[in-house]
């Protein structure tokens, strides 16, 4: 099927939802773990999450104003922190079930029985439960052409269990158990193919 | 393993590297094909993808101007248009191979041996062996922090073969065979578990 842009217009808007979110492949879904200044925890569930540098570690989130992200946001610009957590088989009900548009007053944490988790006094909540967790502050915002926000920040802390790091520092997310999604709603595991050697002009690919 | 900005900073840079890049999750890897002015076309590797918008389709992708991607962004620049293509078992060490440094006047269509397809006179080719690929328009530029350029861009044309395309419009991208990706040189193919309903305060979630 080959849809122009005009025949991508037309489609129903549900359609044309599930259409583009899911054109793009498969994404990092977390946990975003927030609080207000009075302590109050959120919890959002995010598949919008950017690699920006590497030195000095720097992440990007995307949000959407208008959107269930609204108080993950308002608690980022109130507090200035929040955390990034994997998302595993064992709880992926309850990651998804954060999607829902509970009132202000109502944590997601206690909605789902996921645990807040608090490291190095950082005043946002992490989630007990994951296994890969990180903790950003955060440095700056750009508004994108649709009204999208491009939240820039540093990471301050990362947690990874000490069997799923490798001696070269990559973290060996499959045995952590860590999902990917795609479009809205759609959740899976992976399968390891295979790492590979710095490629280089006429030079065969080595496994690492 | 807990680490501090601080330890992360003292790091030894391929090994930072690889944590930070491997801490975001599973990302959206695709093959970015372009062209210059003249007709010569450029095949990259690219995992920072990111959705912007639906209605109108709208995507963005992140490039850092001193790496190898650098011939992209100046083929996006001169003419506008981008592809982006999926990756499939079949061709993912080509795909790989794609982040080598070429010369310029090298196409890594060539020296790969992927196939470029060229789709309603859209000047950027398109990879004729992935299942799904969409071309693109650019819109926008912002300078992140870093130096980092985010290229914002619109949906032309999305091709997904027929069967791979479910009735709410959601493709079946483990049916497409889509692979993804962790850190800098990571592969893995993935296993479907869920689609959830839209979750919805004191409602169980149900498969869709």
């Amino acid at each position: 099927m080959k849809f122009k842009l005009s025949d991508i217009l037309e489609l129903p808007d549900r359609y044309r939802r599930n259409l583009i979110n899911s054109m793009h492949g498969f994404k990092s879904v977390s946990l975003i773990g927030t609080a207000d200044v009075e302590g109050n925890t959120n919890l959002a569930i995010f598949s919008q999450i950017i690699h920006i540098g590497a030195n000095p570690p720097l992440v990007g989130i995307l949000v959407r104003p208008d959107s269930v992200d609204r108080h993950t946001l308002q608690n980022i610009r109130a507090t200035g922190w929040f955390s990034i957590n994997h998302i595993q088989r064992e709880f992926l009900e309850a990651a998804h079930q954060t999607s829902a548009r509970y009132p202000q007053n109502i944590s997601e944490f206690d909605a789902t029985g996921l645990t807040p988790e608090y490291i190095d006094d950082i005043p946002a909540p992490c989630v007990l439960e994951s296994q890969v967790k990180y903790l950003l502050e955060k440095l700056d915002e750009t508004l994108l052409i649709n009204g999208t926000v491009l939240v820039t920040a540093k990471v301050k802390m990362l947690q990874v269990p000490d069997e799923m790091l490798q001696t070269d520092g990559f973290i060996d997310l499959h045995q952590a158990g860590t999902l990917t999604s795609a479009g809205l709603d759609a959740y899976y595991s992976v399968n390891p193919i295979a790492r590979f050697s710095y490629a280089k002009p006429d030079q065969p690919l080595l496994p690492v």
